[in-house]
């Protein structure tokens, strides 16, 4: 692992854009960032939901415009499928609860290294 | 109701801001405008509630709040608690469906005559 630290601001992006993906690990990237994105979907389906149910006054129906356009900016900023930042996309998706690291088996140690890395440092972060 | 057509895009509204409005109705604009701005988020709620309830994919929940933005904004516009525009607000609304003649009884006539002249106005535009 000590080999994926990144050792400066400069380092990390060129390290990752230098990392190549297999077929197989583009599979399973794709398959598990688009399991991540229906989960959120369907997370925020069942949220409106509730608050649409609860509407009561105008500032409910206000509260609500707010949350879906503050979820439709976050899954723009946070469902990046450029695969020189798909590590990081995937630590922060851990972190969230959206996808285990159990699901991204059949990556090679590169990548996995690197997604550890980044959820745990998220996870100190958050502590 | 000769006096009261406009002669010019200049006329109208010096002619409404003169207009003197009686405390008495000053009550009855009031209870109609908010009786009608109560009615136009029922109707928003409900068709938020309706929408809501049938979300199945990401472009259904955009279109929520592609609504409740929108739905925001006409009411901004169309709410406007000046004397010089309220009898333009209410004709609106009489087009609109959320208000009848009838609720603005008790208005003198230099006002009603102006709603009537904006409502027919505006119903033979939108034939």
């Amino acid at each position: 692992m000590e080999s994926l630290q990144p050792s400066s601001t400069q380092y990390r992006p060129t390290h990752m854009r230098e990392v190549k993906w297999s077929p197989s690990e583009k599979n399973i990237a794709r398959r598990v960032f688009e399991a991540a994105l229906q989960r959120e979907f369907d997370a925020i389906t069942q949220e409106v939901k509730q608050m649409a149910q609860r509407i009561k006054t105008p500032s409910d129906l206000w509260a609500l415009e707010d949350y879906l356009t503050q979820s439709r900016k976050e899954i723009d900023r946070k469902f990046d499928y450029r695969y020189s930042v798909l590590p990081i996309v995937f630590a922060q998706l851990i972190t969230d609860g959206r996808i285990t690291h159990e699901e991204l088996r059949g990556l090679a140690e590169d990548k996995l290294g690197y997604v550890r890395l980044a959820s745990e440092s998220r996870a100190r972060k958050s502590e």
